[in-house]
């Protein structure tokens, strides 16, 4: 399998870490989101919708969209539960990852470190605050009380969730007053096949 | 099972539909989010992220959002393939619909048609609109040669992006110059079990 990734980008990563802890073989061919790499027309005939990550499962068969590689990747795995209420936690989490809190801390992040004149972007990266911090409230009442988003275990939900929420500071978050998280993110990089983001 | 949900709402309809075509009974709680019905402490015991649907599965069970909600429901039928690549493919779309789709069609149509002062609202809504003809230019290009979005047969893919493609004018969108999109609405609400969302 080849990934076609950013791996800065939290929702590329997920993808490699899910692939490091199944001990899955793949090679990773970077993709540089800002330049404009998933505009080219090679790209967009793997991708129509022009973004990053994208999965090439076997030549010519193109899999986008970062939680649902998840999905395809943890199948039949201690990653994705079997039983149909546990499975349908873990797409409540990845839904709630996607809606809820990549908009927010994922853009701010964007914004203040990527873009490339992060001063012009301060109005707009301050207006994703708000539904940051709501995300992060969210994630804190629940793990104040489990471990893992799901069944008490490690599964894909906490590899979407921790992909951003382990370099919120980037997006100006604090998460001092988030024990739990703080908490969970040591028991995400206590896994098996743990692999950091690159700075 | 009991839908928390509010009728008007693409996201609380997707449940219905599919409840509809499993012909699975149901009891509706019409829950107005604008209202603020869902902030309040019962509903946020429920969903502490404070959105509708919620789907509650027996007493004291409840499953938030409304594509995971899809996925549960779904498990075992014909709506959700069976198979691990087909499934992934129905994640792509559901995930898409959430992040690329719902996020500027759905937002438009709520500032331009239920916001109780639309015309202050007018510059954010106008600011969805490249972002929803793009999503659209994705499903049209996809439905040119695909009758519907997974494998050649109707699952929640098309349900989840049915929901307020169906009802895009609302939000200034002009379907005209997408036949392919506007021939598999038509495919839709000739599936069994169809339900129109109300006016």
């Amino acid at each position: 399998m080849r990934v076609y990734g950013m791996s800065t980008s939290g929702n590329c990563h997920k993808v490699r870490m899910a692939l490091e802890a199944l001990k899955l073989p793949y090679e990773w061919t970077e993709t540089d989101t800002v330049r404009g790499d998933t505009r080219s027309a090679q790209f967009l005939a793997m991708n129509p919708n022009g973004k990053a990550p994208v999965l090439e499962i076997e030549p010519g068969t193109y899999l986008p969209e970062s939680n649902a590689i998840l999905c395809y990747l943890a199948e039949g795995t201690p990653l994705l539960p079997a039983e149909r209420l546990p499975r349908a936690r873990v797409m409540q989490w990845l839904f709630f990852e996607q809606y809820s809190h990549e908009p927010y801390i994922a853009v701010a992040r964007f914004l203040r470190r990527f873009h490339p004149d992060p001063e012009s972007q301060k109005t707009l990266a301050d207006s994703k605050m708000a539904g940051g911090y709501r995300a992060l409230e969210v994630m804190e009442k629940h793990l104040a009380s489990n471990p893992y988003f799901v069944g008490g275990s490690y599964s894909i939900a906490d590899i979407a969730l921790y992909a951003y929420t382990h370099v919120a500071d980037d997006g100006g978050f604090d998460l001092a007053r988030f024990p739990a998280v703080r908490a969970w993110l040591a028991r995400v990089q206590a896994q098996p096949g743990y692999v950091g983001m690159p700075a």
